[in-house]
């Protein structure tokens, strides 16, 4: 584990602490469960993908798990239906300061965000700077453009700023994710 | 477990023994595949739902899980997108030769089908009679309108016969199931 700018490990520790239960992941659920409720949106995360290797028959009801792995997950964590529109996407925190790590996000998932693209769907990613508490929707058209364009392994803050939108924190929905897509309009629609 | 109409425990055995990696979920992932790699259709099953309890950190590259549980599901098994729409669904074996019990799909799944109609995606179950090597999808629309008509906690074959359409088993893919929402055509792209 890496500690960009000299930040000392503390610091770090005890900052994610007290985030704890208010992470990335959370506001996005909690923001889809309001969507949810309210019949605005219908998204959902996807299950962590895991393979089991032994399972345990207690009973006709229990069965317990005893050994599984984690897999790598073929697509993304999020998918859905917005408006009569498919809707796919992939949420990342970083604690740089300064740009995103494209090594956060697995290439077959940038590779199925642009897929889904290509099949007339809404593709897109939410990275959080958690140091900085700003938080983007950068859509994948847009994120394929700077891939295309750039040799950098990773995105600077700038590009976000010039080329995603960001979303404002509220408190119900606490990320009003889907506003992006409706300032997006027309363009948007059309395919 | 019950034995419908008095066969044998030990036939259903040797039955479900020779149909191993033959049944409806591996013909469904095939066909899924199928439509990935010719890139007709992005639709994936979504990984089974556990609460992990227990996880062993073994290494920093293998994380063991120790203790899980299944969950309910909260939606169907599977989405995706299909020339531009969304598309969900969930697909069931009966070992019944006149019907299929509704019991077999949990409730809420029928509700999250239902709002997808709503929101103008496209819903239906996929049923197959494995004693009858027949196939069938259903639309969710239709499915409500038996529930919406009938007192009964299963659906007749004839309903199937009538109000769903056989899906034709095939080499590749093997359950060419979208055929059926290209031929349901225009009634279906207008929403």
């Amino acid at each position: 584990m890496k500690y960009p700018n000299g930040i000392k490990k503390q610091y770090i520790n005890i900052k994610s602490h007290s985030n704890r239960g208010m992470n990335l992941e959370n506001d996005i659920n909690d923001t889809n469960n309001y969507y949810l409720v309210n019949d605005i949106a219908i998204i959902h995360k996807k299950p962590t993908p895991i393979t089991i290797n032994k399972v345990d028959y207690k009973s006709r009801v229990d069965a317990v798990i005893k050994e599984a792995h984690f897999k790598i997950p073929s697509t993304t964590d999020y998918n859905g239906i917005y408006k009569g529109k498919y809707i796919d996407f992939e949420a990342k925190e970083t604690k740089s300061l300064t740009s995103f790590p494209l090594n956060n996000i697995h290439k077959h998932q940038i590779d199925h965000l642009k897929n889904i693209y290509r099949h007339g769907g809404i593709g897109f990613i939410i990275v959080r700077f958690t140091k900085l508490n700003k938080t983007y929707l950068l859509f994948i058209e847009d994120l394929i453009s700077f891939m295309d364009t750039s040799e950098r392994v990773s995105i600077p803050i700038n590009y976000f700023e010039d080329y995603g939108h960001i979303i404002k924190e509220g408190l119900n929905p606490r990320l009003d994710y889907l506003k992006i897509l409706d300032n997006k309009g027309v363009e948007l629609w059309k395919n």
